[in-house]
Order: structure tokens, then sequence, then C-alpha cells
């Protein structure tokens, strides 16, 4: 199932993608969530971020092929970060370049969408508390990263977590194929078969540290090949199984 | 004036501190707050956590003595990372010693909480945005921030970010006595004298990059003498004007 939130007729409504249309579907997907009668093409809706997150947990390396490139060693434990829920933006939101950086670089990644509140979960009861995943691009000023000693400001401007454009349910997440395309063209391609912590481990480990909440976002990490954006370009995270998130790229 | 928040009678109130005593106000201080005529003492009610954040922002390092304890350069721009909001707690809350760390520090830090949407804000306008000023304790788990490359994992547990008791307005955040005690021994003590970034600069160098809405925290960074809490201790931060922030650490 592909469970998309979106605009239309003035209200936010979550639903079914099937194919062009989506069915809606009262309530929302962390209660009760009931087939509905109206179907919505999916060209006369806006799209909105799939999950409403309290937080945003990001994993610094969880990429094995990642890890050899840069030449650092396999951590131990995921090292967190956290980004701030006015980053977000939906499918087609423009990321906005803003004029404190002169190197913004997109970074594909999974996301876990959690179902339900949770803590010190064990590994083997992680997917219980998944509802399913999304793509999320982890835009990062590069130059501003670099600079500081922590990755937290320059991943923290607005519209620098775009989230969409849906939240997929059975897939295997730690099969699939990561890409980034600019312009049409393939830039990041990865599999999630090099994860070093697959999603129960990040669920368990993270839970482990804080409560996990409904809507709470874990985004698993960056394959090899992360590289820049400029202002004109069209970028699109593609994950195999979800579908495709497409932003433009705007300077103000 | 100073901001509470509590409860009473089964109900999440706002009011003002005067003394031993809470005058209730209606609304909230972000819209529009009206003086009442109900009186409640303070041993009567339960005061929460005097803010209500979408985003915990800190700052890694603004004291220059701290800066200079540590052999650590002046940073030219602030080391922003970000708590959870799982990690808050109010004042008389429980700091849960977690089962993963054998060294939890307390950090004594004044936060600025935000009073109007607000980005791109330039140094001489921050205090309009400023509802005002509270104690929070950077609770961290020092043992995990040495092991980790980043610092949120360790200051990401939950209870590890108590806030309160209120919001002080009409004080100089920037020459204000910061302190931390333990089981009623003076163990930290700084001045806001030594902020390498003032209240209004880290405003401004915020929403430079992220948009701050009504609530949001910003958290100034502690003073030298940090140190270990353990089980059964009460740890209190006191800021002068604002007042004392109390906590017992258990074990569960």
């Amino acid at each position: 199932m592909k469970i998309v939130r979106f605009k239309a007729a003035g209200k936010t409504r979550y639903g079914a993608l099937e194919g062009q249309h989506i069915l809606e579907y009262s309530g929302t997907p962390y209660s009760t969530f009931k087939k509905g009668r109206r179907r919505w093409p999916v060209k006369q809706v806006v799209l909105l971020t799939p999950a409403v997150p309290s937080k945003i947990v990001c994993v610094g390396l969880n990429y094995r092929d990642h890890a050899e490139e840069m030449a650092l060693p396999i951590p131990e434990e995921p090292a967190l970060f956290f980004k701030p829920l006015t980053a977000l933006c939906g499918p087609d939101d423009p990321i906005v370049y803003p004029a404190l950086s002169s190197r913004v670089d997109y970074e594909a990644e999974l996301a876990i969408v959690i179902r339900k509140r949770c803590r010190q979960v064990p590994v083997e009861r992680a997917r219980e508390y998944i509802l399913g995943y999304t793509c999320l691009n982890d835009v990062t000023a590069r130059d501003i990263q670099m600079r500081d000693r922590l990755p937290s400001r320059a991943k923290a401007f607005d519209t620098f977590c775009p989230v969409g454009p849906c939240i997929a349910s059975g897939i295997d997440p730690n099969v699939v194929e990561i890409e980034t395309w600019v312009n049409g063209e393939r830039r990041q391609a990865g599999s999630s078969k090099a994860f070093i912590f697959p999603v129960e481990d990040l669920v368990a480990r993270t839970s482990a540290v804080m409560t996990l909440l409904p809507g709470d976002l874990i985004s698993t990490g960056t394959p090899a090949g992360v590289g820049p954006l400029v202002p004109g370009d069209r970028v699109e995270v593609r994950i195999e199984g979800i579908g495709s998130l497409k932003n433009p790229v705007i300077k103000l």
C-alpha cells in the first residue's frame, strides 16, 4: 500500500495511491484508517509530506560503500543528528538555495515512518512499529558543514528536507535501489543492501535512546555519490517500490 | 514578569508567578494574554515546561571561559545542534539515568523563548521576537558523546532536557549569573557576560538558517565547570532573575 497525504478541495486528506488516482481514506494511518469511496486524480491534488513528524532523526554514515569512499571506519553505533521540522517540504515544493552557502548537495535517503509510540524496541519486534518507508532528500550546505564542527546547521535550512511522495509498506527496505537524478540524469545510485545498520537495527538503537512517536522519521543515511545542486536544477530521489520525490531548486 | 504554565484542577493553564502564588491568565503568551482573577498557591499546582517548542536549538560553545578551559578556539559561528522534544521534562520531574551510560553530566544554560514566528531577523530587532528567558539543563551522557562523533545521541535521552520554572522577561540576559547546584552544593558558576554570542546575535544567526516559531527554544550554551550526576542526586539550575529549576536524578 502507498499512503499519501494531500490537499484537495481545501482540505487535508489521506489516501492510497493507485496509479494515477488516489482512493481517499478516513481517519489516519496511525489510528483507524478506513477506505472511503472518493477517488481523486493525482493531477488534481497537491501532495503533502506524507508524514507529520515530531522529530526527524538522521543517521550520519550507514552505507559500507560510502564509508569506503570517504575512507571512514565502519561505526559501531549509528551517528545520529536531527533536522528541524521547519526544514520539511513536500513533493514538488522548491528547495530554496540559501544566500549563506555556495555549495548545496543532494543526499538521497530511505526514511522509516514510525507507526506507533515506542521505546526500547527489541530488533526482532521493530517491524511492528514501522508504518512504512518514504523518500527523503537530506539537502546539505556542504561548505557550511565543512566549516562547522557539527552537521546540524548545514542541514537545517528551511526546505532542506523534502519528503514523499508516499509511505510504502510491503517492501523489503533492506534490499532496494536508491538513486538521485538531476535534470533527468542519474547522479547517485546505491542499494540498501550496503546498509551498516538495517532498518530494524536503527529502530532498536534509536528507541533505546528516545521515545519514538507516530509519524516520526528515521532517515537511514545516503549511499556513495553525493554531489552539488544549482538553482534551476530539478532533483529527484527515486527509491524502488516507493516512487519518485521531485523538487525544483530555486534562489530567492 | 515571570510566565508559568501549570496544571491545576485537571486543566493546563498559564499564569504569572508572584512569590508563592500564581495569578492565572487567559489565552497564551504568544497571542492575547489577559490577566484573570483566579490565584493559585504554587504548592497546589504542578509546574510544567513553561514553553511548548517545535524545536530546541542548542549552541555548542558560547562561553569564553569554557572555551579557554577546554583549550578550544573561539568559534566564528555558533555550532548548533538539536535536542528532540521527547527529551523535555518540567520542574521537579525526574531525570532518568539511562542504562546505556555510566557518565551523565549537568550543563546549566539560559534558554531564549521565541515569541513570534520569524526568519532572517537583524540583530538590532532580535529582542522583538523574544518572549523571555528560562533555565535549561542540557543533560549529556558524556561517555557516549566522547565515543560518537556527534553530540546528538548523547543529549537526546528522554528526560535529558529539563526546562523551567518560568519565562522571565525584563531581565538583561547578557549579564546574569548561571549556576548548577547538586544536593545543595554549588558545582558550576558562570556569568553570561562571557557569552561569545549574546542572545540577540543567536536569534539573528539561527533565524538566518531556519524559521523560528512561537515557543521555540534557543539554549545559549554552558559555562565552565560541567560535572557528573549520580542516581539519587538533586540537581538545580539557578539563574539570576529567572529562578531555580530542580530535578531529582533516578535510575529505573
